[in-house]
Formats: C-alpha cells, structure tokens, sequence
C-alpha cells in the first residue's frame, strides 16, 4: 500500500486541533467524521481538553506512537510545521492540512518548511488551505458538507465550494459519491496523483476535476495518456480577467487556453463549459456504457419535450436515429392513431411505464439506434422500474430526461439514479451531456 | 369586466365531466381546485352522482341557470360542442377545454362545430386539449399539479408539461407564479390575449411564453409593440428536425426562424435558447429592477465561483466594474490582508453576512457599479436579511448566487426568493440571464 493510499484507506486517523466550539473547524470536521460514520479508530488531539463530542481527547500524536495512519491538521498556520515534524516522528503516513495562511496568503516560506518535514518523513500531504476529504468506501468525511452516500463519481477541486457544491448535489440527487477531494495549494498530492488514484480505484467510474492550473505540464501529458476511466475537467480563465481572477485566487498561472484545449481534444478528456455541465457530464459518464455512434431515438410523453430534444440533437452535432419502414408499419398498426410513431415517438398524454418499456424493447432490435433517450413530461409513476427493466434487455444506452413531474419526478429520479441510471431535468442538459461525452477518446 | 377575464377572476366555477376515479382528469382537477383552496362557488357536474370528493354534484349546467361563470370541461371529445352550447344557453362568460381528439388527431370538423358555438355565445375558450388553468390570485388551480403559491411570475405554453415544470419550479424555488396557463389548439383564446392580459394584470411582473407557432403574424407584431412588462419566449424550431417535430406536435406551422428573431429583437422580447433560461430569465426579470448599464460587481466567499463569473462576464458582452483608486485603499486598509479587495472581492472562508452588507453599502457610493453580484460558496447562515437589508439602501441591482451551501443554501435561498431577491446554483446561470436581460428594449 503505497502511502498516497492512506489518504483515502486510512484504518486510524487524528483531528490535531479538535474543538469543542462548534463554530470552529476543529469541530466541525469532527463531528463530520463522527456523522459520516468512519469505521476506524479516531483520536481528537487537543491538550487542553478530556473529551470532545462525547470521544476521549489526546494531549499529542506523540502520546499515540504508532497508531495513527492519517492526521488531519487543523492549527494556526505557524504550527504546522512542528505538527508535522511531531506526526512523522510517530510514523503517520498522510495528513490532510486544513489549515490556510501559506503562499496563499504571502506566506511561501512557512509553506517551504511544511514540505521540507514532508518530505523527510515521506508524509504524503493534502493541502494545506484544503477542505478537506471525503472518501465514502472508508465512511470517512474528514470535510464538510456531510456527504454520505456511496457513488461512482470522484470529485478533485481546486475550489473548496465547488466540490461541496458537486458532492452535495449528487448525494441530493441520489448518485452519491466515491470522493470528494480539495486540493487546497496542492504542494505534495496534486491534481495527478489523484486522478491514477482513482483511475485504479474500484469504487469510481468517473472523475470530475475542478482545476485552476496544471501542476506540471509534462507529468500531465504523462498521466493524461495512462489513464482509461473518463475524466471531466472545468479549466476556468477562458477570457484574461478569468485568468487574473484565477490567478489571484490559487497564486499560480493558469497557461495558455489554446494548449489545455489541445490537451483535451488529443488525450479524450471532457472540456466542459460551466460548472453545471461539469456535473452533467461526470453524472452521465459515471453511469453510462460506451454508445459508439451517435443515434439517439426519443420516446416521449410531452410533445414540447420532444420537440426541444430535436433542436438539441441537432445543434449538438448528434443524430436523430432512424426506424425501418417495417418496423414502423408494425409499430403504427399496433398504437393508437393519435401517437406519433417516429423521432420523437410521441405517447402523448396516454404514456404509462408499460408503453415506454415496450416501444423501447420493440426498437432495440433496430440496428440504427445507440442510445434511447426516454423523456418524461408527466407525474408517471413506475416509470423507473419500467426503464430499469428495460436497461436490463438492450445493448443501446438508456438516458432518461424527466420534468414536469412535480412530486413523483422526484421520487422516480431518486430511484433511477440509486440504481444508476442517469436522469436529466431538461431536454437540453440530457442531449448537451451525451453529445459532450464523444468528446472522450473510445479506448478498448 | 371583458369576458376574457373570467378564465381569471372567475367568482364561480363548474368542473364538467367532473369525475370520482381519482385516475381520471375529472378528479385530479376538481381535487386540485379544492386543494388550491379556491374561494368561489364550485359545482362539479355529473348527471350519475350525488356527491364528489365531498361536495355536492350537479347533473348539469341547466340546472345552475345563470349562477357559473366559467366552465371547466373534461367530457369525451364529441360531447363538447352540446356542453358548450347548453354552458352558452345559462350565460356563461369563459370556458376551459382539457378534452383532447380535435386538430391534433385529424378532428378539424369538431374543432370547427366548438368554435361556431363558442362564436355563437361570445365565451371565451381556452383550448381545447390543454393542461387547464392556474391563477393563484384567485386560488384557482383548474390544471395539475398542484401549485398555490403567489408569486409575480406568469406562464403560457404551448406544452402542458413545460408549463407544468416551470410553474412548479418556481414554487419549488420559492417564487411561486401568478399564473400557469396552457394554450393547447388556441382555437379562441391565444399567446397574444393572454400576453396583453398580464401586461396589465398587478399580480405579473414578468411572462415566460413557451411557443410553438406563432397564431397570427400581423397581430403579433401589433401586441408585441404595446406591451411595456418583460416577456421571455422560448420557440424550438431552430433546427429544421426540431420544426418538423413542433409541426407534428401541435399541427402548425412554426414560421421562419430568422423572421421571428427579428421580431424579438425589434420589440425587445428576450429570446431564450433552453428550457432552463426560459425559466432563468423570468425569474430574474420579475424581480429586478431595470439596469441601464452593464458593469458587474463581485463580492464572494469562494475564489473558484469569482472566477467562473469573471468568465461568464466577459464572455456574455457584460463589463467588470472599476472601483476608484481612492475607496480602493479605504477598503485595503479596512480589510484583513488575504482579502483580496478588486473585482473579484474576495473574502475568503471568512466572508460573514456582516461583511457582505458592509462591504455593498461602501461600494454602492461608487458611480461605476451597476449590478452587485455575491456569491456565496458556503453554508453561511444569515447571509438572506443581509442582502434583504443591503437591498433597501443602494441604487444598484442585486442578484445573487448560492452554491457549495448543503441545507444551509436551501432555506436562504427560500428566504430571498420569498421577498424577491432573485439567487441562482451557478455564477454561469446568474451571469447568463443578467447578460439576457439586456435584450430587453427598456422602455421608460
């Protein structure tokens, strides 16, 4: 187990800097741990305490030799160092350091020594200036928001608030996560040590990166053509002021757009344009098979649903599949007169579970079609047992749209997605998701 | 009171097919009204029942002579010209049409027969097969789902589904809606009657109007020319697969595309490209006041969300504002050194509602700021009465963006959108329909 590993595996791991303040990060990021429901042994380090939300505290790591694997360090910037040199003398293997006031902050010297003690002890560090980690398979959320639920999706960021806004919002929809990571100034563990992580992690299909500037050009061309699992990148500093902004915010230079793009385009990354497409697209990519060809059929209940996927088909550069005449005089014959039996296949308002997964079995014996995109306009119940079963008897992927489903929406798209299958509020965002997933090179 | 009006104000309200299966729309609507809490006499009517959901039913119109302003019809399609004949025979001024099987299933014959009998009595009809009427001044909610809160909001569609999830959003969100209004065939009432209506209607500050087809070219042009609230209108048909579609959907023909860009640029209409900014865009219009200029102001607790919106301004055609050199030095000297005082202004994990007000109210004296933009990256309880309060004293427009904020985010973002403060999840979305705003022909 390399050391890297007990950033994430860690079987015991110390808060240095407990608090019994509840305002305060020491406390927080304990009773985060507390409530994610970490299995291994936990020890609150804080000499001035006996007990901190109900768990026996520690004067020192010290005091502990040789039974903590992963510190979490949350003291004044001036004391990292000596926590550090104190850690790797008891033998720690990684420390996740919360604390700021480094080159963030004007202070590169300060940051200097935490790498020299670093790198003495072969610690492998997380931070400093970090939210944190959040590794469910191990239940441990040394971080904040609370984010429990087990998924297939590993979020790294540059930015603390967007990987709590990515984690949070896929535990809401019910995807949950493998991960969630802050890279914080990122002086040891970066951005690549990370993405090999979970490129050979079992718990994670895809990866979404928030990333404010590249480590090291050459080691991530290196890293970039190893990897094989999807990864979706948003790189802000499309224009100068979101360079200079960028470069304000993490003190580093963000490089030049044209080569990262380029970078994208040839290793099969996907570049994404927003955060929220950021999301979008790990969602898909952390629950999808690999569609070769780009023919979607739409089966829809809401005649202005299918009509906006049309428009987003299109303009994205994906095609509208299309049936056989055979198929199609079958199909016309069996329905009612008022369905529009074509693309879209419009169900109207007389669309129920049964419908969809039938019309969606009848057409995966067509061969002109990659991916059916079902779109729900409705408050149907059972729809997601319906797609579910489906998925189970075609060779096409299956991404499902759903809006306008007031209260049942939610709870079908709760269902599908804990059962990974993907759903998307709007035609646009469903279509917009898949025509960027081509974006990655097919590997075999 | 124009006979228009009654779809609205209506002090008496028959459901017509109403129905004691709770499968059928005879039930849902009726349950719907009663759940909306609707103020004015309602007789459901069903000649084979006494009594339904607990009130007392009705065998026919005749029998209520002169006492029901507006009919709500849900009978079998070749039962609707008779209804409406015996509806126009007691007086009745306006009359919804849920029942589908006319035009968009090849029944012109009877659509024409609902027309002459409408014509015959002078009622105003809305539809036929549509998703029904939703008005909630009047806490009437003759369509589904069920959505009560009032809000400044109005929407007309041409989808029953998309006006359903944009009306339920907005509740969802906190907003709530004047009114959700679904067009269907239009063969009386049309987009151009209900535009004029809430554009002088108190409870409307703003209309999304999703559109297929256009009714009646010239006499769009001249409504378009008299209407002074904003209007946000989203029509697919971009892509000729997508006209083919809408063509097919609602039996009409879209008209050419360039054409009616043209239109809503020459009148100001703001012309969304997705269902979500049609939303977006209504959303931020029926709250805010009318920027002139373009010049931005970032005030944010996360690095990573200034820089994504540094972006998004430069890239939507708005400004960064300047600030002078001199409030500039104030600020720095005020402010602990790792704020970053510029635009971006960052206040780091120590941003507090405090400091967001403060930090607004210094920079509202500054001439070159048109709209504040904070962004709040964390959970930061409070931050809603801070803006609420920064609002009341500054010349200047507010529009705020949430994420990264679990729990914490949902109830304040509650909180503003209830005392309409417009919040969005992303700095791409918030900047996005500030930028879509400025299509708006301001008129004085």
């Amino acid at each position: 187990m390399s050391n890297l590993s007990y950033l994430f595996e860690a079987k015991s791991l110390a808060v240095i800097g407990a608090s019994n303040n509840p305002t305060k990060y020491g406390n927080i990021i304990l009773s985060n741990i507390l409530e994610g429901g970490y299995k291994g042994e936990l020890y609150p380090i804080n000499p001035l305490r006996k007990e901190i939300l109900g768990i026996k505290c520690y004067p020192s790591l010290s005091s502990l030799a040789g039974k903590v694997e992963l510190a979490v360090v949350i003291v004044k910037n001036h004391l990292v160092p000596e926590v550090l040199e104190e850690a790797g003398k008891t033998g720690i293997k990684a420390a996740v350091v919360i604390s700021g006031g480094f080159s963030e902050a004007g202070q590169s010297e300060l940051q200097d020594k935490v790498l020299k003690v670093v790198k003495k002890y072969d610690i492998r560090l997380l931070g400093p200036n970090c939210q944190g980690i959040n590794y469910t398979p191990n239940k441990m959320c040394a971080s904040w928001p609370v984010i429990k639920q087990e998924g297939k999706m590993a979020v790294i960021s540059q930015s603390g608030s967007i990987g709590a806004e990515l984690g949070k919002q896929a535990e809401n929809e019910g995807l949950g996560v493998s991960a969630v990571i802050s890279l914080g100034n990122k002086i040891d563990v970066n951005e690549l040590d990370l993405l090999e992580y979970f490129d050979r992690d079992k718990n994670t299909s895809a990866t979404a990166l928030y990333l404010e500037a590249v480590s090291n050009g050459q080691a991530f061309l290196q890293t970039a053509s190893r990897l094989k699992k999807p990864v979706v990148i948003l790189k802000p500093g499309k224009t100068s002021a979101g360079q200079k902004a960028a470069n304000t915010h993490t003190n580093s230079v963000t490089g030049k757009r044209e080569v990262f793009d380029g970078v994208c385009k040839q290793y099969g990354f996907i570049n994404a344009d927003s955060l929220e497409e950021l999301y979008d697209c790990t969602k898909l990519l952390s629950m999808t098979k690999n569609p070769q060809n780009k023919r979607l059929q739409i089966i829809s209940s809401s005649g202005g649903g299918g009509v906006l996927a049309c428009d987003a088909i299109v303009e994205s550069g994906m095609q509208l599949a299309a049936v056989s005449e055979e198929r199609r005089r079958k199909l016309r014959a069996k329905y009612p007169a008022h369905f529009t039996v074509g693309n879209p296949f419009d169900l109207t308002g007389d669309a129920n579970p049964e419908l969809y997964k039938e019309i969606i079995l009848e057409l995966s014996k067509e061969d002109g079609i990659d991916i059916f995109l079902p779109i729900v306009g409705d408050p149907i119940e059972g729809v997601a047992a319906a797609f579910l079963e489906a998925r189970k008897n075609i060779k096409q992927d299956l991404v499902v749209c759903f809006f306008g489903g007031a209260e049942v929406q939610v709870k079908e798209t709760l269902e599908m997605h804990r059962n990974g299958l993907p759903v998307f509020p709007t035609p646009e965002r469903a279509v917009n998701a898949i025509a960027k997933m081509f974006q990655r090179k097919i590997r075999p």
